[in-house]
């Protein structure tokens, strides 16, 4: 076996420490120093770390537990109260970006309404994990505001998967695949309910009798992992979505809090900072004409304004105050593998060609870096509720 | 990305710990659950799990992580009270099983004598990442007892590493290489004595400041990382060796435990796991005849004995007394990837066909699952020191 990745994992856990100290040295969070850190030592700057399999499907376990923990930490109440106004502001912000988009492809590249509204549908997905790691870093999660961006997004990654396979059965790839894609994502959360009450139980039973012993949070986070699995797997929905469900079914055990308090040491100590140097190693400046950076620099401020725009006036509508919807809107911003994913989708069914994916990985890029930085700024000058 | 992974991560950790559970329900230690769980779900049994790239990297930082945990917990007084018979037993327990499996070849396939005392050498090797994980579960690895065995195995392992070298140039795979490999071996025990002064002077220092932190224990990993990496890539020495030494270098410090406890958490939680169920996921039974049937039995056999004989009798005469020079021996007993590692060395060199692979799989499983049983036994019968 070539143990290279041993030096992978010492070079990327030191520099992604080093710099989340530096980071919060100067009053950003943590995670955005982890992101640079990534791209200091990734292909971008100084190529000492190269992507490899090894390392993507670490990052993808550091997510994983990162919206498992989410879920665990879930305020069921919170979550049922904000429930109709999180699905208001997640259609706001799925429809805004779309529309951007496609009107920025079109401005671009004239009348190709189907490839326009592909790139309207790359810029309506989220990806909030940035945004949980960042709300964490904080202490503001489980309140109202942290609540209804994470069920937002949940619900907007939904939202997503419905567009896209819209989108993709117009352009002629694949209809027949497309209605059973759209009948499985009512399936799996049906699912996902029905089997969680039964795991619910099993857990509750098991935890009154080995409370705070290993096998609980092992146990609960190979629930997690097959969540994650099935969710991406059987019913096309993104594995973190499927770990968050997996995190909300368990959140009311009496273990609930060792369980996430488990989970986390192992994800601090290895999976996360892997997960955030990760966006940073995916990160390479390919050669760019003037026209693709014009576009790009349009596609960027566009998808960050879509969000912060159409999901901050929904939030003002619902009812939340002036501050708070700015978080809401700076909290839904963030972008990642999702956009990606789709990008990929897109490039299968010709809908999109390679040069676009420098855009997609731009926008994930300063997304990342930006929202933690501003949402701390946020949180610090105004806290929640004023 | 195929997330399979997920769902092999899923299978692998549950059965792991639901037969660890019952295995230290009918009185086994744990690891031997966890070991038959990986043979279960594996290509030898059920085949639901079949071994990757990827699970054979997370099993990797899982015996790296045990014997970095090992190290963090050496006695250093102990260790150095012990250190001349530990290397006297190092040495019954490499030549020992280097003549008789000398000898066994010869028996059995008549006098090709190289190959004989490459057979030998194979039997030879040491891994006691089984023996670790068994002395921690009971809580006895850092007892007279428990040092000695370990540190015998890091010993063993370098003289195994010698045995090797002057084996492969007698048959004319590289002689000038050979010498290389035995200067290195002392390179980098100076090496990692020079430097680790110089380590262990800044982690004092970092931990005077930041007790109790996190960048403590993710620092320590990264060294740990580094020191695994630099052993096997630049030294030719068992990765698990370099972990070994980095956690003795660190194990002075105030925080040592705190570190300890931070590692062992991420270990058990994910890493340690994959290392035992990996045990039996390698095996797979292929097809014998009934002279490699008949070899591979006395192959096994000679193996266990020789190191238990070997071992024991020099620690008796070294002044143990009788109890614990048995379980000296059976501690010494278990075999692991170094094994693995030498038989493809002689493959390369033309030493050894594919088919005495499996003796070889044979003795690591058979000696991972016995080991430990026996060595509980004998502490649970005979307390240390009687």
């Amino acid at each position: 076996m070539d143990i290279r990745f041993l030096l992978d994992l010492a070079l990327l856990l030191f520099t992604a420490k080093a710099f989340g100290i530096l980071a919060r040295g100067i009053g950003a969070p943590e995670v955005v120093g982890e992101i640079v850190a990534g791209l200091l030592v990734g292909p971008a700057l100084l190529g000492l770390v190269q992507q490899t399999d090894f390392l993507a499907q670490m990052a993808e376990i550091g997510v994983i537990m990162l919206m498992f923990e989410a879920g665990l930490g879930t305020n069921l109440k919170e979550l049922r109260r904000t429930g109709l106004k999180a699905t208001l502001i997640a259609c706001a912000g799925v429809f805004v970006p779309l529309a951007l988009g496609t009107a920025l492809y079109l401005g671009f590249y004239g009348a190709q309404i189907l490839k326009g509204l592909f790139v309207g549908t790359i810029m309506s997905a989220t990806s909030v994990s940035i945004t949980v790691a960042a709300l964490k870093e904080m202490g503001k999660l489980d309140g109202t505001v942290g609540t209804t961006i994470v069920s937002a997004a949940i619900i907007d990654d939904v939202i997503g998967i419905v567009v896209l396979t819209v989108v993709l059965s117009m352009s002629g790839g694949g209809g027949g695949d497309g209605m059973m894609t759209l009948l499985k994502i009512p399936l799996f959360f049906a699912l996902a309910l029905g089997s969680g009450v039964l795991v619910y139980r099993v857990f509750s039973w098991l935890d009154s009798r080995y409370t705070h012993t290993r096998r609980m949070p092992i146990v609960s986070l190979c629930y997690c992992f097959l969540m994650a699995w099935l969710a991406e797997t059987w019913f096309g929905i993104a594995d973190i979505t499927g770990a968050y469900v997996a995190g909300v079914v368990l959140c009311n055990l009496s273990d609930a809090k060792y369980i996430e308090r488990r989970v986390d040491i192992s994800s601090y100590m290895v999976f996360a900072p892997l997960f955030f140097t990760g966006i940073g190693l995916k990160t390479s400046f390919a050669a760019m004409d003037l026209r693709l950076l014009a576009f790009s620099v349009c596609f960027v401020a566009l998808s960050l304004l879509g969000k912060v725009g159409g999901c901050g006036l929904c939030a003002r509508a619902c009812g939340f105050r002036g501050n708070d919807t700015v978080k809401i809107g700076l909290g839904m911003m963030t972008r990642g593998e999702v956009a990606l994913i789709t990008a990929q989708k897109g490039l299968a069914a010709g809908l999109l060609t390679p040069e676009f994916f420098t855009p997609v990985i731009l926008l994930i890029l300063v997304s990342s870096i930006i929202t933690p930085i501003l949402l701390k700024r946020a949180y610090t000058k105004y806290p929640e509720g004023q």
